[in-house]
């Protein structure tokens, strides 16, 4: 008997959308890494509403692992490209970004960054080509009746299109950002902000993780993360890096996957994997050193830890810029730091109460917002199901060409009005002059 | 006791505030007429959780009636303009912007109408000058140690200052509008849409009133209000709005104020007053024949009730042209409209259900929203107490001086270095050239 009452309880808590007869059918054009592991809370979260989700996989992505993912369906395709080759492709763009290129100007510019990333595009271009005319899949899909597709912009997909439709087109945009981690700027109705949609309270740590980060008594712990995307660190600059973390008093986590430094101080571990989320929310933390991506930067705001940031890719550097304007990190330079900028940048961050105040103070606002970013991130995909768009909120500027949009063909018409206006002005008076003046002569001959 | 488990009840009902040692002291300037219909529904809100209200109220304020809202502090302070010259002033005011003007073209422009806003504009000066020149009201305000100000700034009053400073000090803008009856345009994180904050389900209607309104069957009743601020219309007028009215099947209740019309039929009674929002929210209603005002038209929103709009002044224009555009409502001109015109108007929101399906859309995107107009008014206004301020929302330019703002300042730079460039390159070309010219001269005389 009471087995058909837990039964009962776990039934009502995943019917909300069966009760209210609005259960839809969710298809997703997913990216991988940090990108999916965003969409994947918003993805677990409307399976727990009771919504059907299926999400489209490229036979090479390499990362995405549908056996960590029961709940959701996978709809698997073969694509032209291999899992090896687009795993290469991305290691090698993620090194040309982040070592290869002199990044200190924001005028900077790379032909070699340029191809690697027009090579992105092609690949990316192929594997949307790949799923469009896979005739069989895409019957299937239509056939399935979809309520709403979830795209990743990152890499778009869509029907004959340009980027800039697909945008115009999108009922609505999820922004994993929020006014913690950006500066106020205007915005449209269409754009709801859900930056660290993935935080969550911090669970405890595994024992032996737990005594060492306890061992570290008052002077509490460093968490140290690049990030899942690179592995590779010169042997030189590891040492580097060793060596200024073993000058401080902190214990410090360091996710290392390369060889052992030889100058790594006794009050380092290194280790393979972290659990990130739970060493950030864990009492004794005291810096994270991290590469800037949105997903590390988002838990530190969420549990409210100053940051040494290390940029290297993409809208890291932004990311870091941001938070050191607002007071709660500071900058370094892969390339150029040397092992005693790192320490110095430690001991700044760890012991000046300035960092920790505004990493508190953007903690605060992240938390207190009218609604919880998941929260947000459900209502507007099922606002969306429901009512099919939601097309009060998209600005009919879309919908323009360009020289509407600029007003030209209005302004245009005005300049062709006034020049028609000022020449038939010029002839009149002329021709009244002209009329006059052979008057006059015609007079003066009489 | 039972009375002690009541108390005990209520007391937790509106303590939220004491438990979280968040209660705020709140400083209200208030407008009267509609505007302190919106902004009491919020201050009775803060009152129910625990906060202290004090309206500063002037003397001169002929409609605002502190015994209606007991549980408001009010703060009246004498003015040097009576009631009676305020309430004449802008009786004139609301007939001349209304009659005396040809408003069917958007260009059109009046002295009297610009004579009369100025006039208004000084009325609310002297108003404000009455409140912060009142040395012992300004010391007891001092005293009170207010967290945060609520101000409608259609009169907005601060300490010697400009509009647009008033403006860009304000940490939040609470605006009483929405994408239901807005169109998507962009806007800043500092601003919220609460339009429709007073509207609530329907109550039932006086017995008598319940009584005539069932009695209209399956024709239904129509709702004839042209708001709290026109009390007059010439003989003439209402003799035609009489007519039309009793040439429909459907019951009609007319809240008019002046002689009864000799053309007014059996299906129609006139009321000095009308529960207005009860009334539209009943199911017998049809329409609303409206002035425009934002109170009314949100009411018809929320209940999803198509309109026929009779603009006079203000935003009413407006108002009524978003809601023809969305296809909820007919327009038609106070001063050229004939009895057929409001006729046949009447017929086609009636009977077309083109215009009830779109009020029944805008009613279902007013319902939807992610949060509650009044529950994102009171989330903010407290966010400002316990942050004092919402900094983190408020664009930085505001801090900028126009030509900043427009980086003047930057164009003049790089035009001031362009001149300098091309100066010097000119010179430095005319002395080479002078240089060699006057070699060759050399050359030749020897």
């Amino acid at each position: 008997m009471p087995g058909k009452w837990i039964s009962a309880l776990l039934l009502l808590q995943i019917s909300c959308c069966f009760q209210s007869g609005n259960c839809g059918k969710v298809l997703v054009w997913p990216m991988e890494f940090s990108h999916w592991m965003n969409i994947k809370t918003i993805l677990d979260e409307l399976v727990q509403r009771g919504h059907e989700v299926t999400v489209l996989k490229p036979s090479a992505y390499y990362v995405l692992d549908p056996k960590k993912s029961p709940d959701l369906k996978f709809e698997t395709f073969p694509t032209s490209v291999s899992k090896d080759e687009l795993e290469n492709y991305f290691i090698k763009l993620v090194d040309v970004w982040t070592y290869e290129l002199q990044r200190d100007t924001c005028l900077s510019y790379s032909p070699l960054l340029q191809n690697m990333m027009d090579g992105f595009s092609d690949y990316y271009l192929s594997l949307c080509k790949d799923a469009v005319s896979n005739k069989q899949l895409m019957a299937k899909l239509q056939e399935s009746k979809f309520d709403v597709l979830l795209s990743d912009p990152v890499a778009a997909c869509g029907e004959p299109t340009t980027l800039a439709e697909t945008m115009g087109k999108a009922e609505m945009w999820l922004i994993r950002s929020y006014w913690d981690l950006e500066f106020p700027h205007p915005t449209l109705p269409n754009v709801d902000y859900i930056g660290g949609v993935q935080c969550k309270p911090a669970k405890p740590l595994p024992k032996d993780m737990e005594d060492f980060v306890q061992s570290s008594g008052e002077h509490g712990v460093v968490v140290f993360s690049l990030g899942s995307m690179v592995s590779s660190m010169t042997e030189e600059k590891a040492n580097a890096v060793a060596w200024a973390l073993a000058q401080i008093p902190q214990k410090v986590l360091w996710k290392f996957d390369g060889k052992t430094p030889a100058t790594l101080g006794p009050n380092t571990r290194v280790y393979k994997w972290l659990p990130q989320n739970d060493l950030l929310g864990h009492p004794k933390t005291k810096a994270f050193v991290t590469h800037g991506g949105a997903n590390g930067v988002y838990e530190a705001i969420y549990h409210g830890i100053p940051m040494i940031g290390i940029p290297m890719f993409g809208e890291q550097h932004d990311n870091i810029a941001h938070m050191v304007a607002k007071g709660a990190a500071v900058t370094l330079n892969i390339r150029t730091m040397s092992k005693s900028d790192l320490f110095n940048a430690l001991k700044e961050v760890i012991n000046n109460p300035f960092y920790k105040k505004n990493a508190m103070w953007l903690s605060t606002i992240h938390h207190d917002q009218p609604m919880k970013p998941l929260d947000k991130a459900v209502f507007w995909i099922e606002f969306v199901m429901r009512h099919k768009g939601a097309k009060h909120l998209r600005p009919l500027g879309h919908n323009l060409p360009w020289y509407q949009y600029h007003s030209l063909d209005v302004i245009g018409f005005l300049l062709t009005c006034s020049a028609v206006i000022a020449v038939l002005t010029v002839k009149c008076f002329l021709f009244i002059y002209r009329f006059f003046a052979k008057k006059q002569k015609k007079m003066k001959n009489e």
